[in-house]
């Protein structure tokens, strides 16, 4: 199968997926939806609404009874966008001003709050067995705590220079990795797959989390901005402790290595200093490192789900964690 | 029936709930747990876990089953004013600083958004037929839905001078009545009430809530900063278009009219131009009003119930909307 395969089918849910969100997303107090839906108008890649109807589709054909389910990870993942957006207060996002910048804050607040309630209105509504609604539904709610946990220790580390590898992995897996185990698990659940094959689906889903979340760290510096709809070196501004960044702090030279500290210990820093950074984070080799690590993931990622019966979806969730590595938006 | 043994039972109901509660909210991230508790300890009446339990009461005895969405509506509760405190920048709340004002902004969005996820997870392990949990979590998550729309209008009412009554009542009915509403709804549900009986109850939960929150525009202009936990006059502050205010504006003369008007409209406002604005509602007859058209929405209230089944939980029930008009708190 080729990438071209891959994207085409992606689109082809997207459509599905924003459609039915759109539809979903109207109300009397028209500014406030408008401030719901614009950041999925914005664009997006709709990877973990991919992730919910092709994992569904390893084991059943009626996406309809899925696409719900599939509609309300999105959702929930562009409430936890806007949210985001406020705490690092950031001013871009996929390209156009964020949530608060265009509203406030106030309202970006509430707009992220009604999507997040959104999703379990969207989940109750899943044409499948009341069962596997509510333990969807659970699952959901106990994915959003995790994912709040995740986003705590983020902002914890932005303040600290001693983040270990082994911390940030485990803020990954609950910031990031989570939310894509869910969606491979609830379209799981809902084509009521074994338990066995649950378990390995849950695996893939951690493991090309945390590849994706690698990616991302280097889009998140070296991102060109036209790509990734973010400005260059954002996660240097922020002080995030992301894995290249944790690297070059292990990996520099002593003096370089003074220089990077000193430089993420500011609360502001001049371009000239960001520039300075991603030089010193390139030297190093974290890079390199970082990509190095999340080829192994989704290496990972594929291996867990060898066992999956061999079907077009199988082949997209391994042609999925192939393209998460090589992607560059 | 006395007062008395009202505030017995609801005391008695409010300890297994925030038994229920604190059990319910621990977790590795200790201070994002500290910043979700903080409200929870600093007190509160509980009213609304009072009306699933005693909603449930009327047609059943074993509480325990109803009990995790009665912890569940406070902890939904608590997460709105938490962000309802950010969005109006309130630094008092049932006498202690606010979540935000502690904390920081972004940590108090994180601490209500995982309480707004906890609600959720809390509602889907309550140990009664899943088609019955899907239907209350459904109700949630239109309810939290409803209530962020009832925010954004009264957000959007400070900015306002021509409010009409019908649309403040608009307002509230969704920003408080709502969740009223819906509390004797999941009790009734849980239950498994009459359709009959769950609509007298949802007309019920629906006028104690406007009369609830009249008597709290009272409170927020009139309210002693010792009974409340706010400072006096801070619904003047933040040019909120509450009941009285709004009788004011109406019916004051025409040059107490103007002052009031040119108070409301600054952003900043001084403790003479609060008292002044004060001074005015009360001089209009602004607050024997509001008690007046809430004394009648509570006559409204306990009318909706007169064909449920005599017991203690319905004396409860009317003797609750007896109270709500006559507190001080």
């Amino acid at each position: 199968m080729s990438f071209e395969k891959l994207l085409a089918r992606a689109k082809e849910l997207a459509k599905l997926v924003d459609e039915y969100i759109l539809k979903n997303l109207e109300g009397e107090i028209k500014n406030l939806y408008d401030a719901c839906k614009h950041l999925i108008k914005a664009g997006g890649k709709r990877l973990r609404p991919f992730l919910v109807l092709t994992s569904y589709n390893v084991f059943s054909d009626d996406i309809q009874k899925a696409l719900p389910i599939a509609a309300a990870i999105e959702v929930f993942h562009t409430f936890t966008l806007i949210h985001d957006d406020i705490m690092d207060q950031d001013e871009l996002r996929r390209g156009v001003p964020t949530v608060h910048k265009i509203w406030c804050v106030p309202f970006a607040i509430l707009a992220g709050d009604l999507l997040h309630a959104k999703t379990f209105e969207l989940m109750s509504k899943a044409k499948i067995d009341p069962d596997k609604i509510t333990q969807i539904i659970r699952e959901m709610a106990e994915s959003a705590i995790i994912i709040c946990e995740g986003q705590a220790m983020d902002m914890a580390f932005e303040e600290r220079m001693n983040v270990t590898v082994d911390e940030y992995i485990e803020m990954i897996k609950r910031k990031t990795a989570y939310l894509f185990r869910s969606s491979v698990r609830f379209g799981a659940i809902a084509a009521n797959a074994s338990n066995e094959m649950l378990q390995a689906l849950t695996e893939y889903g951690e493991k090309l989390g945390i590849a994706f979340q690698m990616i991302d760290d280097i889009l998140g510096l070296f991102g060109k901005e036209e790509e990734t709809g973010k400005p260059v070196g954002s996660d240097v501004r922020e002080s995030k402790k992301t894995y290249p960044i944790l690297y070059a702090l292990e990996h520099a030279s002593e003096k370089d290595r003074e220089t990077l500290i000193n430089i993420l210990s500011k609360k502001e820093k001049t371009e000239e200093e960001i520039d300075k950074a991603l030089e010193i984070i390139k030297r190093s080799g974290g890079e390199k490192a970082t990509r190095e690590l999340a080829r192994e993931y989704a290496k990972g990622a594929i291996d867990a789900i060898s066992n999956l019966p061999d079907n077009a979806a199988k082949d997209y969730l391994i042609q999925l964690a192939e393209f998460v590595i090589k992607r560059s938006y």
